[in-house]
C-alpha cells in the first residue's frame, strides 16, 4: 500500500515562497533551511525543493517491503537519505516524477 | 485556512496513466472519464488531468470566505465548476500553478 505522502515544487527562493505560504495560506514551517523548506497544509505536506537539486514530484510513503518490490521491479537500487528514511524516484508513463519513501520505525523527523 | 485537497499532474493517456497507479502503487480510482481522473491515495488524491485542458496544480481546500479574500486579494473572479465547486487558480511566486477550491455543503461529489 503506498499513499501520497507529500508533493515537492520547484523555487529558486525558499525563503521567500515559503513566506508566501504561510501569510496567504496559513502553512505552517515544519523545517526550513537555505537550501529547502517542509510545509505543513492540513492533512497534507507541501516540500520546496531548488530547482538544481529536485524535481517537482509527487512522493508516496511505502512499507519497506512495498519499496523493495518496487525497486527490484524496475531495477532502480533505493537510497537512504540522511534523515534515515529510504527512496527511489522513478517516473510514471507521463514522465511525472515520482519518488516512493519509506520512514523507518525509528524515524524521529518530519512526519508530524 | 487552507489545506492540501489534491495534486493535479498532466498526461496524454487518462486511462494509461491510471492504470499504474492503480496497478503500481494500489491506487484507488474515484472518478475516471476520457478527459481526467480522480485517485485516491492514502489519504490524499491526485488527479490526472491532460496538458491542453488544465495545468499541473496543487490545489487547496478553502472556506468560501478565504476563498472570497483570496480572489479580492489578487483580483481574481472566482468561477464554479459544473460540480457546484468553486474556485480560482493562481501561481505563486515562483509560478507554481494553485487551485483554490470550495466545496459547498451541499456538494455531493468527490470529497471522500
Amino acid at each position: 500500500m503506498f499513499a501520497l505522502d507529500h508533493v515537492a515544487i520547484q523555487t529558486t527562493d525558499i525563503p521567500g515562497t515559503a513566506e508566501f505560504y504561510v501569510r496567504e495560506f496559513g502553512a505552517e514551517i515544519l523545517y526550513q533551511d537555505k537550501t529547502w523548506a517542509f510545509l505543513r497544509l492540513g492533512q497534507g505536506k507541501l516540500a520546496l525543493v531548488q530547482p538544481n537539486q529536485h524535481p517537482a514530484h509527487v512522493a508516496l510513503r511505502s512499507t519497506l517491503e512495498d519499496l523493495e518490490a518496487a525497486a527490484a521491479r524496475h531495477s532502480l537500487i533505493i537510497k537512504t537519505h540522511r534523515d534515515g528514511t529510504r527512496g527511489i524516484y522513478l517516473s510514471d508513463p507521463a514522465g511525472n516524477v515520482l519518488e516512493l519513501i519509506y520512514y523507518p520505525p525509528d524515524y524521529a523527523g518530519l512526519t508530524l
